[in-house]
């Protein structure tokens, strides 16, 4: 078997199924491969990946900072503002003069009206700490687009330089001193809260502004996912993992699946009778089209295994419940229609547009957001496809006309080596993550300080812990997030007793 | 007696008077009398202001890096890169193999080849630690200019806009890592060292790249000289004070002189009769003209009242030892004698054009590094001149097109609160002072954590402790030295523990 790049860079956001997915499917991006949307549309409306959504927006009050467009430059353009969205629920806040603690969710790639419905650790534990609730939308997303919509953003290549994570975290900065000193609020202890880019995103704030944030839960970051500090075969690893670890016949019968696809295509009439038996709503065009597809709908099951119904435990069961003694291709048939449902056809992709958060996310891994997910030495139950940098910025380029910058987010943040760097600096930073969560191959899953923890369940997946909690929520979960409040009470505990002291 | 801004923003220089004064005098930039250069050409000459220098830049080897010209923004422009000077000594070095300390210098707005030749706290201590030495100049100035020159570089509005600390820092970020993978030296701990604006940049760097420098000696670093941290009569109050702890009649006659040369200017023939009396070599076209000659003679000799001559000491002695009964003014001019010698005619900078670094720091200042020096409630022995930042602003508008955002250091860096802020975040700085050098009052002159840490002496000056060490040094400055040796030496003993442990 060949190789052959990976063509779904799988997604860091956190989701949002309900929301994202039935609004804009995905879509190839000309000549870039190894950046295709990702795209959960081939989860659309899938019962095992219900996520729970409440509606929260009503207690929320939405305001908006005049941004500055350019954090780092002085020239004229950069001192262009914009409306910078943030969400603001006073219900439960203890008020500035006892200098009540704020929560603070930093958006990541994604509508803050998404993340508001969907992000409840703030909204269950609200109460508890007598918190404020902040949710602040991430540039260019949702209704904080310096230029109108993302797509007048991306069109120009001069709008989209100002894309970028540390643009964004300055944004934050603003948005969070500002909305203190209206608040007369200067004492009140700040914990930033995020996941997947987000938490990358919160862990990086704290870090950087310590004097804004006192500290940081990170759900899912896979911080040590840059560079050369993971190997490549982290994420597609942990896929193979949670579905073998379930079902050893059922990784087999994928692991062999690839070769059967490749062969039925190859014969004649192949992909009219491949689209026949997947029952495509389009012909397929390529083997790599059902590839994809299937590449995509596994990692998306590993990477959200959720309970109460666990993804790898449906598309398993469809897997492994065809009947025996039917070929390998009728039995892979068997998953999708257990995952997906028994539909009168299944999009492939052939004709889907990408949302606005696949639009900014590929602009975002192919300028500074270098995550380089391969398959080198293969020992996955995928085609092996290393990751070829080369190929990955030539792509960049035909789309966007500049080359990723590979080494900067190492650079500018760190990451090698990030146990004896951060042994004696830096404090306050949870790093949480589910095992089963491919990305958290990527993640900080052993503790770096008294104060720089890691909290992981062995089964748990992608930003778990930050999702509204449910009374079917296992016990292990339930114990996870306790943990993580213990932590930041004590975080805070020690901030009063210094802010005592210091006056 | 009115207000007036003031006239001169000390310099946040080191100086090397010896180099950079013969050199360029000053020049008054039109409009923007807050921000006139400084300038030291007032003591040109002086022999009270001897700073060592020694040739030093023949066992430094010079290298160019390709730098960035924009590391926060992704426009195809931002990508353009520039050659970046650095300069090394390798005489000293242990080697990678045995991770050998590295010490960097980061430059501040100067030429390299003036710091390479009179910051000596690296090749004094170069034998003693095994160390690399590495000097790295910042941007735009000397030969690391994006655009050929200084002046080409702020006579537009676009390419003035990239000249801050922000992107200075990532410059040395990037210098330091691609010289200690050149070298294999992945394991070779930094130390940054910086003084004045580079003792800023020492600070920042370490609590902004922790990955990259283990531990920073900020020399005389104003830290807390920006927003409202520190009052703006701060750094005059000091040099009020050093006159008249050496000398109580000094300080009358200086205090008292101002309204003295206004009633001189105010008569016949006034401004004619004070040129004469004070020999300028043009006739004085204002008061301020002498008045802010005689603040800066002041300020710059408080600021660098050093061993062995101390010119607060020389310029007192000018004043007091003139004739008992001849006039406040003849006594003030006895005092410039004794300061800059006997000379033909004093050039009160109505001819004078500006350094490199006096149009580089002009800008710095006039857009991100708002320093706000006045004097408010006055108890100096300076005329009044609250610091008046719409007046500050205008001026910065009317030069370079754009208004200076005051706030943006303490967003970014940190300022508000530092004690309660670093006592459990961030680790490995030393803030040095002297205590006679003004900018003192914006510096951290108390223990913060212990290895955030205050080392200062009562009879020190501006970056004293960084320059070459001599025979005739005092007690307490070797002793100063030896204590900051000693802590860098602590820091270095934990991260060899830490990286056997972690091996």
């Amino acid at each position: 078997m060949g190789t052959r790049a990976v063509s779904w860079l799988p997604w860091l956001i956190l989701l949002f199924i309900t929301a994202s997915v039935s609004a804009t499917p995905s879509k190839k991006i000309p000549r870039l491969g190894v950046l295709r949307g990702s795209s959960l549309s081939v989860l659309e409306g899938s019962s095992s990946l219900r996520t729970v959504s409440v509606n929260l927006s009503e207690n929320f009050q939405t305001f908006f900072y005049p941004q500055t467009l350019d954090h780092f430059n002085y020239r004229p353009e950069s001192y262009t503002t914009f409306q910078h969205r943030y969400m603001v629920n006073f219900n439960y806040w203890g008020g500035a003069r006892s200098a009540a603690q704020i929560f603070v969710y930093l958006g990541e790639e994604s509508d803050l009206d998404k993340d508001i419905n969907s992000i409840g650790f703030l909204v269950d534990n609200g109460a508890r700490f007598g918190a404020l609730l902040v949710y602040i939308e991430h540039r260019y997303y949702g209704k904080s687009n310096p230029f109108g919509s993302m797509q007048k953003s991306l069109q120009n290549a001069s709008r989209r330089g100002y894309f970028n994570s540390g643009q964004a975290l300055a944004d934050y900065a603003e948005v969070i001193i500002n909305l203190k000193k209206n608040l007369s609020a200067d004492s009140s202890p700040v914990i930033v809260v995020g996941g997947s880019y987000g938490g990358l995103l919160a862990a990086w704030f704290r870090l950087k502004y310590p004097h804004v944030a006192l500290g940081a839960l990170a759900s899912s970051a896979p911080i040590l996912y840059f560079d050369d500090i993971t190997p490549q075969d982290g994420y597609y690893s942990l896929v193979t993992k949670d579905f073998r670890d379930f079902s050893e016949s059922c990784y087999n019968t994928i692991k062999d699946s690839w070769a059967e696809i490749d062969k039925a295509a190859a014969e004649a009439n192949g992909l009219l009778n491949l689209s026949k038996k997947f029952r495509t709503c389009k012909p397929l065009e390529s083997a790599s089209q059902l590839k994809d597809y299937l590449e995509t709908m596994y990692s998306i099951a590993a990477q959200y295994d959720r309970p109460p119904m666990y993804p790898v435990t449906v598309v398993c069961n469809g897997i492994d419940g065809g009947l025996q003694g039917t070929d390998i291709l009728d039995r892979i048939f068997s998953g999708i229609v257990a995952s997906r449902g028994n539909k009168s056809c299944y999009d492939m992709g052939q004709s889907s547009f990408p949302s606005e958060t696949e639009e900014g996310w590929n602009w975002q891994v192919c300028s500074e957001l270098v995550i380089p997910i391969g398959r080198g030495s293969n020992d996955t139950m995928f085609p092996a496809a290393p990751f070829d940098f080369k190929e990955y910025a030539d792509s960049c380029k035909y789309s966007y006309g500049v080359t990723p910058r590979p080494h900067w987010i190492t650079s500018y943040y760190g990451g090698h080596n990030i146990k004896l760097i951060l042994k004696r600096f830096g404090s306050n930073i949870i790093f949480s993550n589910g095992l089963r969560d491919p990305y958290s191959s990527g993640g900080v899953l052993e503790d770096i300080s008294h104060s720089i923890i890691a909290v992981h369940t062995p089964r748990g997946s992608h930003c778990l812990d930050i999702l509204p909690s449910t009374e079917d929520d296992p016990n292990w979960l339930v114990l996870q997030r306790n943990v993580e409040i213990e932590i930041i009470h004590g975080w805070l505990l020690k901030y009063y007793e210094d802010l005592l002291q210091s006056n």
